[in-house]
């Protein structure tokens, strides 16, 4: 690129002052679609703050002493279009081949309309957690739908709105059942998926959980150790199990049962609810979300109500949305029981989990809106049949079907075992996929996609030889006897999904309309910026969006042969390479799904170096107090102990405690978990000296990388004394939070860790093959192409760009705001990082809480700021570089404007209880009303600024948590509440 | 299919009493999915209207001298994800070739998030033409930014909301000079690319307007006779001709100058209006609009003021937007100066347009907001750069650079005549196509698209051999000297785009959130029912849409080898044979891109067939006075008088009169023009006599096929005596209106009218070569897939049953509107066909409009059904079939409600003028506002039902017409008004 100077081109009168880069036949350079401010703003904002340039605002902010010393070494930027062929070609090295894999994983048809209107629409998948629940009950009702589904589909009462996966989940479930139970062994079916058998081992470990693996789990003689039992139904061959016994002397003893099921095999199979099981996991894949090379798919889980008390119930992992009533008494939505969550209860929490998977969920949800209950049926009655009329046909042929109970997989003995890799041949001849079993067995898994055309295909490949006649087939498919229809002792009889929400939106305009609606009730960035403090809510540009729907990216079974996946293997390997280039780390796992599952990770990685040093001893975990909940939560998982470490006040880690600590636990010292920049939003200088210092007493440092997107180019972990981070790409790397997931959260370590990154039985990773922290080798593995094309697009150059426009940003706002709200930290020169704290305390003496200006902000149109966390009573605002001036200025307007009317309220010219920001959000229905009886006015109330009339109204009032809490509803109302 | 009766599965509560049809293997069943009404609603709704079962009640509807025989013979239903698999398979024969033909179509890259949150999103393509303007208001800003930037890179003040296409532009610019100047001889530029002069020849023979063609057009000595002159701007060798003479000449000669002229260029090259002509027509395509073999693309008109009755500007064809003021005195948009139209005018109108592009118009503009007048330079620049470049690379070969001056396109000579096949073999290797002109010489057209990669391949391809040293040619190319770079005559000095709007949403979440904001305020299929009578609202499925963003289908020119287009050939294929089989006629023609330029192609073709037949005196052309406005208009410029046919009381075609008619004018009699059902929405019995009347006078039968939606699958106008039709495939087969365009307006015909199709002189269609009445041999190609994947999905048996439906679903509201609002049309058996007429004249004496209750209904969050047409003071409503009960239950519900306010008027309840059917529709601002001042309440004005609480708000207040058309502004306001 060749700099030109300021305004090469006089086009215009409008005056464009900023430096003309003139692209060599380059279209466009994303770089400037990504960054909100235009240069000439950039300079506006740097002048009112006082600094000459970009590098001047952050060679002040960036401590000289981690200062990087050089450019990132990445490719140079492409535009978008260029960008967009390059990994065109690059996906299309991938082969598609069709899936009779199963495991888990099963090729579906995503209806056209929820791929366009959900996962294509930047309006469904660009919003955070529901943490504002006014402004989010489009979301929060179709999570309802997903819990309702789970609940009925299961039989199984309480549950929750996803989690990350399946062998998380049944990870999860087996965490869950040795604490509620207080035992701690837990014996699993070894007819699992191999994938759910690992996690459960990987995350057992830690926590002092024996695995017994069972073979004969049928007959199983439990003894008053077992928290409970763990089977696959249908299980891993495909075969379906008589659980009644199992279950009932499981219960006899105390212990509790864990069904890992599969979704669609339910509508015909008795749910887990009517044999009696406890906990039943899984994952809604198969439900309308693609295979995407492992993910990212939601998990669920559900539990059975034993007693009044809900004691699984309120012992869940993760999100759970609940029903409760708003202030003027409507029904309402918004995130129950938080008290179990990480942020609140950190090393105590039940989980460490909090980004989700809240996209997928609402995917799998609104696949079953539009199916119902009876299409449901049809499709998995279906699938049953095509696989009765295999079977037929390859006992005909002589081969021995192993199992006589399936559903949709069959085990198969070749006739002539010798035959094997002549069928191998003819299946990679026809592209298909199969199971290889060890034992020269070979597995099919249908699903819906299957057509009478590839079932000649496989019965060819399998018998040799078939006269091809689609049409016989078609015929004789519906002679075959099925084991799952007529009189089987597995049928289902109990019903599911009779809410009018699954009866009701079967045409496609109806549904488009209902998925408008909720669309529509939510605060997305297609709305106004979202200035969540930690979160990153930057841009999630188109052209970094399109590739994930690509059939050569979505449609691949994450266990295929590697063969087929070159195109994959080229993206990760992209990856892996720029974000060591990025964090200054040796070697990076793509694996752990979500920031959490990272750190969780990362620090079973210190923990296994320690062991293998032979320092098993070293088990504390130093936490400064403004952590983030989920690394305590990973800490307590990952078996450490943690010791919390104060903060001075400036915001930083008390350097002396941290000194004092390290020392009195030298010999105990396993690691420090520290947030760069801190989450008080500061570039600590001592982050070198921390490192050092925990080094010294034999610990290792785990830098939380949630921070990173005010780093990228400017400094990097791995060159300051960080020895692993995790990097939540759904932050700083642009994937999308979906509303609560998906996330990505890879981990990069120094060499001396990399042995300890998590492997995969199924597919080695690397080499490794034990230690997996995900059902899929390579987690979400799909949406790894968002963060792909965000690096591709930004090169080195623009890379840095954005760090340091989110730095100036951030500083922007704070000065801007300074006069009016306490900026809680600043570091010593003044400046904030990325990110900022304003103390609302103040307030309080006059009856103001920091909750009152969240919601009072909604009438302003503006998503709230992080709330309350990491300092109590204050906002954390994080606008991120992808915001223009004009938005922020807004932004600030409004918190001026209520800083305002918080006055109005000291000074008495605003009552005190009846005041707009008491009652806030006020709703289009309240400021419309014929009995406005307010002392306020109804303008006020709605449109306090001109800009006000773009906004997006909060659709319920605020919502009372604690009656919701109290009376905890996690399903749909019951169908007579329609009646 | 096997029918198993009612209820086969058991599964639910919920009685589904509708037959199961057992899907072999099927996934689903589309035709479920397009319907609105399950089968149990069907049969309530029959109950209702007292019919056994839909053949019950279209079997009394239809009458029996025309129903069909037999079932259509069309391919059985493929569900969505199959019938994707097929036609993705078929897109795949497509070859997609590097295009540098050039010739007025150039690849572009669309922006991401343009085709994402635009093309890709039903929120913006959904919506018909924007005639209640209080609920248009985001796409009429966008139009008026598609004006404001045709305007001002034209120069010329006075522009439209886009034509059909560069040549149908031109032919209206041609029409237009001989209509103001009154003068009928016209001047065209050889050098005109083909098609504008064809479709200026096709449209000038029938008006009586003189073509001459001149090769030297710098030096036309003009006469008296001459109402203007058309030059092609840079001309479609490429060259930019010095036309200051020329327009000198011109003028003093009182003949106008129309310009056509290529949109990028202008950013570079003085302007029309620079140089002093009057009208610039051209296409907007290379603005951000995919080449789809042919369009859908935004054709443009700009004309001078030359004084203050701005006489070009009042008598422009087509829609223009216009700013005016709301009944609060607010700023509004709205459709202006429609007493120009033909829905006005009839005959007398300024053209036929009705459907144009407003969809791929709005692409353009996003395209200039998004780029801004400085990138935009920029890209025109490096297109141009490019060029010299290889101009220069190929002097220095020894080839010839046939013309100088030269923006995009070079004419070249080689410098041996021989290595002609040689070079073209080397093209087809490389995968680029050239033009190929008749005297051997080469034609190269560049784009934003080509990379420094694409010009060595050119370079190599037409020297034959060159080192491949890409980075070299990077620096090497801004050395080269450029015609238009520097010290040209040429350059353009004048400033454009210099309104914010053009300078403010350059980075992605800025335009994101403008395309957003803009797109939620405006009502489209998303939000409710548009029950627009004669526009067709039916569902426009996802599963139907996504085929026209494919690569294979978006990225062919049209000008390309037809062996390169084989996938295109069959979807054609297929298409003129499945709706010769619907109509029942022996061949179409695909290539009209709107239903009026289809009746004019018909007629058109009836014309010429009575010339063959050496009956030119057959030139009456009869039109009952329902008839659309497009029909009188269409008939003016196919040279046909139009003769009006009065209708009887029941809304039929009073045959009296017609047979009168058609005696008298036996000799003259060339045609009649009738729509079928009859826009009166009946099945007149006597349509076989009507078509044996004018036959038996020698005349032939036009039947307007925009009600196709009622017939197919029941009767076929080819088997009932027409001879053509157009049908209006943006109607009745699925095309998206996209808020007025695009549209397909294809011809079926019987064997006699074949020979007189369009033809087309590059792309010859069945051997036809003249004729042409659109740019493209296909018209708008890429959207038949849309009409294509309907049909394939819908099979015989739910085309039929779609018929039904809308029957149906018309019937039934009929009747329950009935009481209160007298049904003006019905047949003898008391049915209305798939739409109907309510009389609203009887509350005219008590001072409610029309148009109070067009207006009312927004506020119950409705669109109005169609208004004061065909029949003055009534009301239309078509629901469709794809219409659910519950939604048309709400309708009704809102049409009886204000029914009752209406009687409140009546009864003094409610005040005379300050009621809520006159104040309406109510915007939020009214209804917040501290100063509510109406006399009833604002719930009342704002959620008159309980559901109104999900509407979509209009969001200005009623629109003042007269004020608007008084003072005419159709551009955005000057930049001083903002500052
Ligand atoms: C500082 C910090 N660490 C860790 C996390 C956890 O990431 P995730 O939500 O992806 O599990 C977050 C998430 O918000 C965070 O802000
Ligand atoms: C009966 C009838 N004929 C013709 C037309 C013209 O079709 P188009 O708008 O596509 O030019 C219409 C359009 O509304 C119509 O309703
Ligand atoms: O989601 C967070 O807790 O940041």
């Amino acid at each position: 690129m060749v700099l030109l100077g300021r305004g090469l081109l006089a086009v215009g009168r409008v005056a464009f002052r900023r430096p003309m880069i003139v692209r060599h036949l380059q279209y466009d350079a994303f770089v400037d679609r990504h960054i909100g401010p235009r240069r000439l703003e950039q300079q506006q904002m740097l002048d009112f703050i006082g600094y000459k340039d970009l590098d001047d605002l952050t060679g002040t902010n960036v401590p000289n002493m981690i200062k990087a010393e050089k450019a990132l070494e990445l490719p140079a930027p492409l535009d978008e279009y260029k960008m967009l062929k390059e990994l065109e070609a690059i996906a299309a090295q991938n082969k598609i081949y069709r899936s009779y894999i199963g495991m888990g994983y099963y090729d579906t048809i995503v209806p056209a309309v929820i791929s366009r209107n959900i996962l294509q629409n930047i309006g469904w998948i660009s919003q955070y957690t529901p943490y504002q629940a006014e402004i989010s009950q489009g979301r929060l009702e179709s999570l309802l739908n997903f819990q309702t589904m789970i609940a009925e589909m299961t039989g199984l009462p309480t549950t929750n709105a996803s989690l990350l996966d399946e062998a998380t989940a049944s990870a999860e479930a087996v965490a869950l059942a040795a604490r509620t139970t207080k035992r701690n062994k837990i014996v699993v079916d070894s007819f699992c998926h191999p994938q759910n058998l690992d996690v459960i081992r990987t995350r057992s470990g830690p926590l002092g959980i024996d695995i017994e693996v069972s073979d004969s789990i049928e007959g199983y003689a439990f003894d008053d150790k077992v928290a409970a039992v763990v089977v696959q139904y249908p299980n891993t061959e495909g075969r379906i199990h008589q659980f009644d016994e199992l279950i009932e002397s499981a219960h006899k003893n105390k212990s509790l049962v864990i069904m890992v099921c599969d979704l669609l095999s339910l509508t015909i199979l008795r749910s887990p609810g009517d044999l009696g099981a406890d906990i039943a996991v899984g994952s809604a894949q198969r439900f309308g979300v693609p295979l995407g090379y492992g993910g990212p798919h939601a998990g669920f889980m559900a539990v059975a109500k034993h007693d009044a008390k809900n004691a699984l119930g309120r012992n869940i992992p993760g999100r759970i949305i609940g029903v409760t009533k708003d202030a003027n008494g409507n029904r309402a939505l918004r995130l129950a029981l938080q008290t179990r969550e990480q942020h609140i209860r950190r090393d105590k929490a039940t989980s460490n989990i909090c980004t989700a998977q809240a996209l997928l969920a609402n995917m799998s949800a609104m696949y079953a809106v539009y199916h119902g209950p009876q299409r449901l049926t049809e499709i998995a009655r279906g699938v049953h049949k095509s696989t009765a009329y295999l079977a037929y046909h390859l006992r005909n042929a002589g081969h021995e079907i192993v199992h006589k109970d399936y559903f949709d997989t069959l085990k198969i003995r070749l006739k002539d075992k010798a035959a094997l890799e002549e069928t191998k041949k003819r299946a990679e001849e026809m592209k298909m996929n199969f199971r290889y079993y060890e034992d020269g067995d070979i597995g099919v898994s249908l699903d819906e996609t299957v057509k009478s055309e590839d079932l000649m295909d496989i019965i060819y490949t399998l018998n040799g030889a078939t006269e091809k006649d689609v049409t016989k087939l078609r015929e004789e498919r519906w002679e075959v006897a099925c084991p799952l229809i007529g009189n089987s002792p597995h049928s289902r009889s109990s019903l599911f999904l009779q809410h009018p929400v699954f009866n009701t939106h079967q045409s496609e305009q109806q549904l488009v309309r209902y998925m408008k609606r909720l669309e529509n009730k939510d605060v997305s960035l297609v709305h106004s910026m979202i200035p969540l403090g930690s979160c990153t809510m930057k841009l999630n540009a188109s052209a970094e969006l399109i590739p994930i729907t690509w059939p050569t990216l979505s449609s691949i079974h994450p266990f295929a042969p590697v063969e087929q996946a070159k195109g994959y293997s080229r993206i990760f390997g992209d990856l892996e390479k720029w974000l060591c280039e990025i964090t200054g780390y040796d070697n990076f796992s793509l694996q752990p799904n979500s920031g959490a599952n990272g750190e969780y990770a990362g620090l079973l990685a210190i923990r296994n170096y320690l062991i293998h040093k032979g320092e098993e001893q070293r088990n504390i975990c130093l936490i400064p107090t403004s952590a983030h909940g989920t690394n305590p939560a990973s800490a307590q998982m990952a078996n450490m102990k943690v010791v919390v470490v104060d903060s001075d006040h400036h915001g930083n880690i008390n350097y002396k405690d941290l000194a004092a600590k390290a020392e009195k636990y030298s010999n105990q010292l396993a690691a420090i978990m520290v947030t760069y920049p801190s989450t008080h939003g500061v570039f600590e200088s001592s982050i070198r000296d921390v490192c050092d210092k925990v080094h010294e007493h034999g610990g290792q440092v785990y830098l939380d990388g949630a921070n990173m997107n005010a780093q990228v180019g400017l400094c990097r972990p791995g060159d300051y004394g960080s020895d692993v981070s995790h990097l939540n790409l759904h932050k700083t790397f642009c994937i999308p939070h979906g509303g609560g997931g998906p996330g990505v959260g890879p981990i990069g370590v120094k060499k001396h860790l990399a042995p300890f990154l998590p492997g995969h039985s199924v597919v080695p990773v690397d080499g490794r093959k034990v230690g997996s922290v995900a059902s899929a080798p390579y987690g979400s593995a799909s949406i790894l192409a968002i963060t792909w094309a965000y690096i591709r697009m930004m090169g080195p150059v623009g890379l840095r760009e954005a760090s340091q426009v989110a730095i100036l940003n951030a500083n922007y706002m704070a000065k801007r705001l300074e006069n009016d709200y306490r900026i809680v930290y600043k570091d010593e020169q003044g400046l904030v990082a990325h990110e900022f704290i304003m103390d609302c305390k103040p307030f309080k003496k006059h009856g103001i809480e920091v909750v009152d200006i969240a919601k009072r902000l909604m009438d302003y149109g503006f998503h709230s700021p992080t709330m309350s966390w990491p300092v109590h009573d204050c906002l954390m605002i994080e606008p991120t570089e992808s915001e223009d001036k004009a938005e922020m200025d807004r932004l600030v307007e409004a918190l001026l404007s209520i800083r305002e009317e918080i006055r109005q309220v000291e000074n008495g010219s605003l009552d005190k209880h009846l005041n707009p920001l008491k009652m806030a959000p006020h709703t289009l229905e309240k400021v419309t009303s014929d009995n406005w009886n307010m002392p306020y006015s109804r303008e006020l109330a709605a449109f306090p600024k001109p800009w006000c009339t773009h906004k997006a109204w909060p659709t319920v009032g605020r919502v009372d948590d604690q009656y919701g809490d109290r009376n905890l509803v996690c399903t749909c109302p019951p169908i007579e509440s329609y009646q």
